[in-house]
């Protein structure tokens, strides 16, 4: 089970080798909010995104032989490199549909990718007799104390950094959550070094198992897994690890629109210089158009978007 | 004349106030290269761009009264913050055709924009007789030594960011370059603090009267003021205060064209996460494109780009 110790132990791991990414604001974003916006810019993260946090601390704790993941996104990217730069193999299982440029950079960041057809092929049963063939440790992109742990660092800089930004007393923090690694990792942070502060998951519309597991009190799954721009953050159902700490921890949810994201994203190149993926601007957005009191902290999860879909989000 | 005393002074001025913007990289970056390439984001200074330092430096370090400053652009918006965040009122002098977003965004930093027709009206009887009017101080965008030792501030954190990343030994030091006061900065700041680095003055073609100048021994001048897409970085001269400091520590320059600006602006987007104004994109231009030995820093100097340019970069 993942605690602040674990965290702790893993932001000295990450020491050197992550980038403690900077917490940015603009007066014109404050304006719109009608409070004090800080975002937390993790898109400026080694790979693009938060991924990088979690997938280095699990090949630096765990110092497997090799590692196996499966994603056709940031998760890949990030347990790709973390492995590159500890010398090690990585094997990540695609879908032979993904897009082209996805599996190429992640060939380029020294991953061996193995793909498989979505529609016959069992793709846990295939990374089971890959990772037991070769030797190769599962690098889960949520549900491990390990990952949970590495990404639970941003948790740690966000309290250090809300105090040299003079932010004292209660502030929101709003997370993108889809599996709840990110925002349960950065909850168990600020329990421990910001207690004021109030975390609450940020999810795109129509995709909201999170919210909605809050409100019930259980755990909830999407009905739907694909239709969003926001697929960074798009997952069945929250893990067997990421649930109870963010029902203890977290909530209520928010809920944003793909055109509110959209216009974060634009917002975001206009007033703070960086770029932000759908799903990497949905607790932007949410800072932005939902009212609340008080200073408010976003994080931008992530920035690998397409040209296309960031000249779309420019020209809404 | 500005000094490395100076600068550090600055620093002092500038510390808890300006950012200190990150050196990003990315391996994709180094591919296309050839070299260990690193990115000197100050398109995430306040108000996207370097100027702010030298405006904040500037203001804090003469305590006037009130300033006033000719800009249509980044000089603007840099002195408009440093004035309302010192509390004294900033008159700025734009043409009446500038951009109406430039307008508006000057006037949300608190400034008052007076503007002028450019066919009728000498701007700086204008300004002169505002300021005389007022009591206001001129804050001139680069040949002021209180300006240059603000973004000298940029090398200082090169020199110290660079040993972080393992840097050690001979580098070149690419940054884009107008009337002077970055470059020059910049370089008095390393002949002090890594002297082993080299800095390049980077222009765009059209627009080279620094590679020129400094190819010549002898200062010289842009043939045209206008019809490049880098307006940022497109000054008629260097200064008097400049130009003996750029011809002391920095060349041979660099010239890129306007095609290669918008591919670098694009590749900074797509591995970097950050926005870049085409004459921001000019040193990372020549970075990659241009070959050299050894590690390269290129400086993004500014971001403040809308968003057809942007979507323009992308679709190139």
């Amino acid at each position: 089970m993942t605690d602040i110790a674990m965290i702790e132990a893993a932001a000295g791991r990450l020491d050197g080798y992550a980038r403690r990414t900077p917490l940015l604001s603009s007066p014109f974003l404050d304006d719109i909010a009608g409070r004090p916006v800080h975002v937390k810019a993790e898109c400026l993260q080694h790979t693009g995104s938060f991924k990088f946090r979690g997938g280095w601390n699990a090949v630096s704790a765990l110092r497997p032989a090799g590692v196996l993941a499966y994603s056709s996104g940031n998760h890949a990217q990030g347990v790709a490199l973390a492995a590159q730069r500890h010398g090690i193999p990585a094997v990540i299982v695609m879908p032979a549909d993904a897009p082209a440029i996805k599996i190429a950079n992640t060939r380029a960041l020294g991953a061996e990718v193995v793909t498989y057809d979505r529609a016959s092929t069992d793709r846990d049963a295939l990374g089971a007799e890959i990772a037991a063939q070769r030797g190769l440790t599962l690098i889960k992109p949520f549900d491990m104390a390990e990952v949970i742990a590495g990404q639970g660092t941003v948790g740690l800089e966000i309290a250090a950094q809300a105090a040299e930004a003079g932010i004292t007393g209660p502030a929101e923090v709003l997370v993108p959550c889809g599996g709840g690694g990110l925002t349960s990792g950065i909850a168990l942070a600020l329990e421990a070094r910001a207690p004021g502060m109030r975390v609450r998951p940020v999810e795109p519309e129509g995709f909201d198992d999170v919210a909605r597991s809050l409100a019930a009190g259980e755990r909830l799954r999407n009905e739907r897994l694909s239709g969003s721009i926001c697929d960074a953050i798009i997952t069945p159902v929250t893990g067997d690890l990421t649930w109870p700490l963010l029902k203890r921890l977290c909530g209520p949810g928010l809920v944003v629109r793909e055109d509110e994201a959209l216009r974060a994203m634009a917002l975001a190149h206009d007033r703070l210089k960086i770029v932000l993926e759908p799903g990497g601007a949905v607790a932007l957005a949410a800072a932005l158009f939902r009212p609340g009191e008080g200073p408010v902290i976003a994080v931008a999860s992530g920035g690998n978007v397409d040209r296309a879909m960031m000249a779309r989000a420019l020209s809404a």
